[in-house]
This record gives structure tokens, sequence and C-alpha cells, in this order.
């Protein structure tokens, strides 16, 4: 439907936006907050249609989409208030002491945005983590001008939000290729994107395939860019014996639930669940069989998705040991994500690598644990996650403390009594974790953080006060919490 | 005189350390602070026989390495105030709303250490950018453990240092393998360290061939890792009109002074200067002449400094267009670097790039533009900057937006009518820029700050509060600044 932006199309568009670039950093945080809230604006006003197209190339459902857009409204207004309000700045100011030998010169530090980012939307967040998602709602806070790579699964759904971006970017006068889109379902497009000298930074969400891919480009370049890709995780929970001992049926009914949450596709769907051998996990096992085998599979995003679901899904249940457990009902349709459970012992899954991979979809593991001893080994064994999940009571808690230990190593949120799936937009998320859940530990995905993504520090030394960005003057004139001299204050300076 | 470590030496090394930052991660913030504290005490007990040794490892005089030594433990007795100060953990607290459609979960965002550290110990700076210096400081007050792998240049230095380290250690009963000291003169010996599996993050000042190399390697593991290499600049000085005219000579003698001292061999070493042709550029290269003829050559650190000094100063000086204006006093030591200073046409300039290049030592090019155009085509050309130098009145800079604008795009630190020398230990100091000055930009190898490069955020799920760790509990035992529910509070959790 849509062709793939030629090489010469894709350096005009970055050139441009590295113009627009130039304009909009200068803009104040304030500017920004108003373009993000239009953008927000516009996005609503797109209206049902917007919804239709979305539930025509995701097969996502309209209840989902209506809750996954209000979700990208409030990460743009949210975001908004964040930027204006100016934390995210990290400002410090250390005033000059003229009397110590040598003289200490007056120094005061901020953020400046790194320059144009590209942004490549994902399949399974046509909103959210697409083209108005959250990664370019960073950018613009930031005040970084962004580039779209447009999923082509959902290419027209794109475009419809690029058009939302583009008139609030008319009608409020900012600069025209602050914005642009570009199409493109080749591996050529990507990387004349990522590779072009004038990218300054890389957003993505998707497999890891694809974000290892964008990442090695980008430090290849001649100028490395940071390139932050949220990739793969399998977000393991781990039952601990007395709490599941007490509750096993609820967990299990808790679980069933995340695991087939939007037919399983999630960042952080519950793909390895890790017991040990009792009778409650038999307990939890058999509620989860029928919990699963009640659920009637929908159709995923698409056909790519589905294939790739039930190869990886079947290769892991023909791996030796591995049992399937559970699956829903039957259905025909080859988009169906059939939700499936298989079960192996901890042994071999320590042994075989291949189960410890994500299947992107309706599908978790059981692994079955001797002990606790085995327990740790599979949490020291696992690679770098999202999200770890801890079914405990304080006892479990306080009688595992090496497991306690290994968890905090592996992951970038720990979640106690509760399911992965359903990561709030707020200041304290942390969506991102070691690799190769991302490709940079230090940064979030979700959350007014993740604005940092795209900004460095500048420190301006002797400078004049009226030369200097509004946030670092004498008078405090954005009214913000500064450190001042190594103390928190909004006081002005003298 | 040491021998380098072999592959098996290294690989136990790492492997202790690793155990020793499995026990150090959970010391707490004022554990960490009183181990730092210690070393402080340790270098400073080193007394004289360290800076005696220092001085013939490095050629530098003893009232610099006094300084430097007294640097060294500024920054490690700052850094542990800044530790227990816990404000760089970003700590993050948004409490649950049950009424909430889902219900909202209590999340909590802190920092913990990224695993154990390799610093690579630079040559300029024995004691404050090597074996006790800054990144050794910034990793241990993060949580994690440091293997130094030492200069060889000052290995006999590092040694003691590194000793001293041991008997903080020890006395304090921490971890034994905490601090791990590796010499090493080969490419095997680093790489054997950047590319080992339980190696979390690499912290590195020096050339940009060997950081880039680092950099590298870091980035090709099957793990890829974060490696902070504080790289080349040539720390770009614009000398604008009003101001010159105004007081040339005062500048000339300042900046005679700046990229003389010691012997060049600063990280922010004024290496280019860009004037506009006028009488008072003129008047500022006579004064800049008979200061640097004034000088009586010093030695640098070692040969193979010295030997690249000649060398890159001949080719540069060998450039066509490229005229030697000043030199200093001759003298036969074939280690002493002689200051030069050569100058070029702005034309030229802009044409060939091996004259934007680092010489790394007592050496500057003075670029002659015909008018602002060509200043401001020289900034937008430059590549990333530690920093950049203005010299301007106020009229000068209100004049001259877009140079302003180009400078910010390239530096990490700009000084208005100063000299770039000279790095302050203190928050608001960002020293770190764009590639190649650095290989990460949104970090600084100086300040407080330079922590939060070996630590990550971590987010804690409707946890126990006895369990969390101390700065995420209810009762805020820290009394720390925390941001709750996007305001900054000391206040507790009820």
């Amino acid at each position: 439907m849509f062709k793939d932006a030629t090489i010469n199309e894709i350096d005009l568009a970055v050139i441009q936006s590295y113009q627009s670039f130039q304009q909009y950093r200068k803009y104040s945080l304030k500017q920004r907050a108003d373009l993000m809230r239009a953008i927000a604006i516009e996005l609503e006003l797109c209206g049902d249609e917007l919804i239709q197209n979305a539930m025509n190339e995701t097969n996502l459902p309209e209840s989902r989409l209506r809750g996954e857009r209000a979700r990208t409204i409030f990460q743009l207004t949210g975001y908004a208030d964040a930027c204006e309000k100016a934390d995210w700045l990290d400002v410090r100011i250390d005033t000059a002491i003229a009397d110590k030998v040598p003289p200490k010169p007056d120094i005061r530090k901020t953020m400046i945005p790194l320059g144009p980012v590209v942004v490549f939307g994902s399949s399974n967040f046509p909103f959210a983590y697409s083209t108005a998602g959250g990664d370019t709602a960073c950018a613009l806070a930031a005040g970084c001008s962004v580039i779209i790579k447009a999923h082509p699964a959902h290419a027209q759904t794109s475009e419809m939000v690029a058009n939302a971006i583009h008139r609030a970017i008319k009608k409020n006068n900012f600069p025209e290729h602050l914005f642009a889109h570009i199409h493109g379902a080749t591996f050529e497009v990507g990387k004349a994107l990522v590779t072009h000298p004038l990218v300054k930074a890389v957003g993505f969400t998707g497999s890891f395939a694809g974000g290892k891919q964008l990442f090695d480009w980008g430090n290849q370049r001649k100028e490395p860019i940071p390139v932050f890709a949220e990739m793969g995780s399998v977000n393991p929970v781990f039952l601990l014996n007395e709490k599941l001992s007490q509750s096993a049926t609820e967990i299990a009914k808790q679980f069933a639930a995340s695991i087939t949450l939007g037919v399983g596709q999630f960042c952080t769907n519950p793909g390895l669940i890790i017991g040990i051998k009792s009778d409650a996990l038999n307990q939890f096992q058999t509620k989860v069989q029928s919990e699963i085998e009640d659920i009637v599979p929908a159709k995923m995003l698409h056909a790519g998705i589905a294939k790739a679901f039930f190869e990886k899904k079947e290769n892991a249940l023909q791996q030796s040991n591995v049992s399937l457990i559970a699956k829903g009902k039957f259905a025909a349709d080859e988009l169906s994500g059939e939700p499936t459970i298989a079960k192996v012992d901890a042994k071999t899954f320590l042994q075989n690598p291949l189960l410890h991979q994500e299947v992107f979809g309706p599908y978790s593991l059981l692994v079955e644990c001797d002990d606790m001893n085995e327990m740790n080994e599979v949490a020291n064994k696992l690679e770098g996650q999202l999200t770890a999940s801890i079914i405990a009571t304080e006892n479990d808690l306080n009688e595992n403390i090496e497991l306690m230990d290994a968890i905090q190593n592996l992951c970038g949120r720990i979640i106690l009594n509760g399911v992965p799936t359903g990561v709030e937009v707020c200041r304290s998320m942390m969506h991102g974790g070691p690799y190769p859940a991302t490709t940079d530990a230090r940064f979030t995905a979700v959350g007014a953080d993740g604005i940092k993504r795209f900004a460095r520090p500048i420190a301006y030394q002797n400078w004049n006060n009226d030369l200097l960005p509004d946030e670092l003057k004498n008078e405090n004139p954005l009214n913000i919490w500064r450190m001042i001299n190594n103390e928190w204050t909004k006081n002005k300076i003298d």
C-alpha cells in the first residue's frame, strides 16, 4: 500500500529534520509541552476512524485499542507535564568562590537535546509504542526532532497518526519538519535511517534480532550513537512454597489471565514460571490447565507473528523432556494464537538454552525444580529481563535471600505477588533491564524518566545570566527545584 | 618491572571481583562512603614516598603531584558525601491507588550497581584519573567492585595506591576482592578484561585509539556492556571581536599559560584558537609569541608521549599553509615538550581534517577567519568536544547567536571569558561531550553525577516495606529527598 522510502527521500527527510531540530531545540519547555498536548488533542480528534483502521490492521479488539489510545494521550500529556516541570533536567548550580585558590568559577548544568531521533514503531502497540508513542513523546520533550519508521503491519494507522501530528505542528506553527514519517518494509530503509550522519539517537521496541541489528549499526557508525532497543524478555515468575500452598488456585487464575492477555503479545508476558515440586504446584498446574483449556484463541497481530509463534512454540515443545500441559480451544484460523503451557524439569531447562528464549505470544513454560537450590540455579542462569515476579509470603522472602539477590541482578522491575503485564505509566516505572532485555539497562522506555535517553548534560561556566537557559537563571523564573551548592532548593540566587 | 597478568590470572581476578561484588552490593550507602573515606586516609598516609615515586615515573613536578593527590582525596570524600546523600539514586515513589481501574500498584524506583567495573588508569593523572581516581570513586559509590588496569607508565605508583586501597579494605573488613589491581602493557590484557563475561562496565581516560578499541570490544561482546571512554578533545576557543579589541594582551597571557600548563598534558588543553583577522588578533598573536618564547620546556610524562607529541606537531606544521608562529626555548632533552603555536587560515583548516585532530601536549593552532561567517563554518565543522571557550562581551554574544548555537551543539561545557583547563570537581561539572570526546555524551567523568555511569534503575512493585532498600522505605530512614507522586519531598509515607 505504501511504497518504501528511497535512499534519497530518507536523506532529504533527515536533513529537513535536522534543520527543524535546530529551531525546535531553542523552544521553551512550555512550548514543547504545548505541542505534545496539541498532538494529544489531534489524536483524540481522529475519532472512531482511527480505531477502526487499527482494528483492521492489527486484529486487536476495539476496547483494547480505545484503551491504548487513551494511554498514548496520557503519555503525551503526562510527559508534557514532566517536561515543563523540568526536574528531568537535573539542574546543578555551583556558585563562584572568588577567594578560593585558584578561584572557583560559577558553573551551571542542565540538559540539551541530542538531535534528530529515529523511532521504530512496534507491532504490538500501534499507538502507545509507535508513531505518537512513548519514544516520540520522550524525544519531543527532550527537544529533539523525530523521524518515525512506520511499522509495515499497521502502516495506514501510522499514517493517520502521523497526519494528526502534522496537523498539531501546523496549527501551532512549529517547525514543519520537526516530525517525519517514513514507510519501509525492508532492511535498507532501517539501515539508511540509523546510519545517516545527522541522526543522533534511535528508539526501538520489538524483537531481539531487530533491536540488536540497529544497535550494531549505531555502534559501527563513524560517530556512534545511542540506540535504545527494548527487546525480548521471558519475565520469569518464581513461585515460593508457603505462598503457593496458601493460594495455588487463585495464583493460577491470575497467571492464566496474564499469559493470555492480549493474545500474549506483550513484552512483559510471563513466559516462564518456576516452581518447586509439591502438591501445591500440582494444584497450581491443574488450575492453569482448566483455565487455559477454556480459552478461545484470538487472532494475533499479523501473519508473520502468528507463524513465528507457532514455529517457536512447536520447536520448544519438541525439545526433549518438554511436555505440553495445556492448550486453549481449537481454532482453524491460521492467525489464531493458541494459548499453550508446557512443562520441563529444571535440570533439562538449565542445560537447554533454547528453552530460555522468548516465544512471543500466549505461551508459558513451567519449570519444575527439586528444591530451592535448583530454583536459585535457574535464577542465576537466566539472561537479563524486563521483569521478574515473586509469589511469596514474608517468610518465603526472608528465608530465600539468595533468590532475592539473584532476581535483583537479573531484571529492571521486580513484582511481589502480582503479574508483570500492565506497565503503569508513572515516574517510578522502570521498563528496561539488563541485556538482552534492552541495549542499555541504565534507561527506561516507560515513564517521563525515558526523556533522558535523548538528552545530554551541558555545563555553562562563568556564563552571562541573561543568556543562560531559563532553568539556570539566577531568578529561577521557572520556579523549579534546583541543586545549588549541593542542596535542593527553589530559591533564587542573589 | 611488573609482569603482565596472564589470562588465567585475569580470569581469577574477575571471578573473585564478582564474588566480592555480590557481598558489597548489599552494603549500605554509609558503609560505601566510609570505605571511600578510609581509602582517602590511606592515600594521605602514603606520604612523601608516594609523591617521590610518582615524580620519578611521570616527570610531573612535586607541587602538581601534591595538588593532584589532594584532589584525589577530595574526590573520594566528596563522592562519599554524595553517595550517602543518595540524591544520585533518583528515588521515585508512586503510591498505590486501589480504586483506579485497574488498580494502580505501589511502585518505587532506586539505583543498583551494574557489577564489576574495569578502570583503565590514565597516563596524565597518576592519582586523580588512575588507581584511586574518579572512576574508581564513582564505581565504589555505585556499589560496584573495581578492577584496575594499571597504566604501565606509572605502574609502581599504581601499585602503591592499590596497596593503600587494599589496606583500607582489610582494616575495615570489606570483601577482600572488592578491588583488584592488574598490570599489563599489552593489548591482550586489556582485551581479556573488557571481554570477560563477568565484567559489567568499563571506565577509561586516554587516547581516542585506545578508548575506541575498548568501546568496540565492549559492544561486540555476547552481552554488550557500557564503556565510558573519555578520549581526545581540541577544546576550541573562539575569540570575538569586541572583547579581543578590549583586552587582547591579557587574553593572550591567559591562554599562553593555559596551553602550556602541565606541559599541555590535559584533555582540556586549548588546542585550537579561532579568531577573525584584525589588529586585535595581531596584537593577541604578538603577545602569545612573546609569552611562549619565554617558556623553558619541561619534561613530558614519558618517552612515548613525547615522541607522539613531536611527530603530531611536526606533521601538523608540515601541512600546507600552516606556519609556525611561536615556540618555547630550546631544550636538548628528548623528553621535553616544546611549547608550539601554529597558524593557518580558516579555508585551509576547513579542508584539512588532520588539523582538527588533537596534538596531545603544549600545542595550539590559531585559525584565522575572514569574518564571522567563516568562524561559524569552523564551529559547525568541528567534531564533538569536551569544552569550548568563548571570549566575548555581552554585545559579542548577542550579535552572534548562530555561533552560540553551533558551540552548544558541539561540547559538554562552555566557558565564557575563561580557560578550559582547571576542571572543578563539583556537582555542576560536565566533563564529557559528543563523540569523539567521549563514547556517550549523556554521562560525565568528573563530579558525583559520574556515579550514574555504573548504576541502573530498578523498580520494586507492590513490595514489602521491611524488605525494600532503606531509601525506598515508608519511614524515609535516610531522610533524603524523594519524588513521591511527582513531588519532591522528605516526608514519610503513612
